[in-house]
């Protein structure tokens, strides 16, 4: 239970490939996760060929765990394989629509995050790359994905040169709503994020931007409106031709 | 490590009440899992109060394990209270838009698959409930959610008053695809689904609703594609409202 507490992220990673078998064990566990009625709508493809890696770590905008890592697995939303399964057994299947879409996200979120479980606890770091929603049409195409498949997240995976660093969380009371959602009051909200604005890390992140708040970070430097309006269109073009949404 | 290999969901529950020090550790613990961006956005409403439980199990079409629960935890993706302090900082989100609301649902999911784990690793069982898209609006207003808040799943937590059945899963050449997704042929996909539509439960299902293959099941009696239409108007609708998508 202690790895819960302790867990963290790790970017830095030794030369050490990660071992397909250790690998194969690896997704063995985490396919045992919950997935949607079992129809386990997912897959996930691993990279470590150096020249596959080196493209898809420029599509991660090489930072430093896509640059660095021995193996990428980019965890998709897959509704081929269920479908071919259901055509070849004269079946029609009908989850082209909102509810089979968020099936198949349920279920490789659900699986992506008992993967990092497993592979943590097996010895070796993770990072996920939020990236890959970005670019993700043009992932697809490096990783030849079919129609109906759409990757969400990629990990970033190898055995950890260092011990990754911890980051901080709001208090429980931001995050636990008893029996009904707590209407917070503005003073409420501010000793929520009190402890997160006056982190070192963070005030540090503040000065270096040359922002006034940690917020302004968040909504000026990392993930500014105009940056996800345009990964906006591009992602819900992307997921109508692979027939997602 | 044993864990996640016996893995199995739990549906029918003991009288006895999830201890409210032992809910707030678990969610304190899962509260580490990872985030996009350590922006957090998700809440978790439990449920434990006999009559909202009674009104909420009956949103979840009183499905075995939301009928017996002593809690259930409805897990959201929520843009609000991060919108509110960004407010209250000085700063303009940006959020109310598609990588916005994959930000959330990631956060979220990642966030209840951890609840899962670290649940059944602290003695309880769990089971998810599908069901909260169905009727999120219906569940929105029973919690009271504000805008921004959306339910995306729910887990029926207790102590265990079984052991729970563990259900197959396809092998692992069917998930795991190395460089570049596997073209596979129709062979291979019936080889990949030979044992699941083998397995002694799953054809008993079949006979029970006089299908012909298992894939009938799922598409004509679990999943039909009207079902799923008719939720998808539902759920886009009430997405638009709470300002996601």
């Amino acid at each position: 239970m202690e790895y819960f507490f302790r867990r963290r992220s790790v970017r830095t990673f030794t030369d050490r490939p990660v071992e397909q078998p250790l690998l194969r064990k690896i997704v063995e566990q985490a396919a045992k996760a919950p997935t949607t009625g079992n129809m386990q709508l997912y897959s996930v493809v691993s990279t470590a060929e150096p020249e596959r890696r080196t493209a898809l770590s420029a599509l991660h905008f090489n930072q430093q765990a896509a640059a660095g890592a021995p193996t990428m697995l980019t965890v998709c939303a897959d509704l081929h394989r269920f479908e071919r399964w259901c055509e070849l057994s004269e079946a029609k299947p009908g989850l082209r629509n909102l509810p089979g879409f968020m099936y198949a996200f349920f279920d490789a979120v659900i699986f992506a995050q008992q993967l990092t479980t497993v592979a943590e606890l097996s010895g070796l770091g993770t990072c996920y790359l939020g990236t890959t929603a970005f670019n993700a049409p043009e992932i697809a195409e490096l990783l030849e994905l079919p129609d109906g498949v759409v990757p969400l997240l990629t990990l970033a995976v190898g055995y950890p040169a260092e011990e990754g660093v911890a980051t901080e969380r709001i208090a429980i009371d931001g995050i636990l709503h008893s029996e009904r959602y707590t209407a917070f009051s503005d003073q409420q909200i501010r000793d929520i994020y009190a402890p997160k604005d006056k982190y070192p890390a963070n005030a540090a992140f503040v000065a270096e931007n040359e922002k006034s708040t940690l917020a302004q970070v968040f909504t000026d430097v990392r993930y500014p409106r105009a940056m996800n309006e345009e990964f906006s269109t591009k992602l819900s073009d992307f997921l109508a031709k692979q027939g997602l949404m």
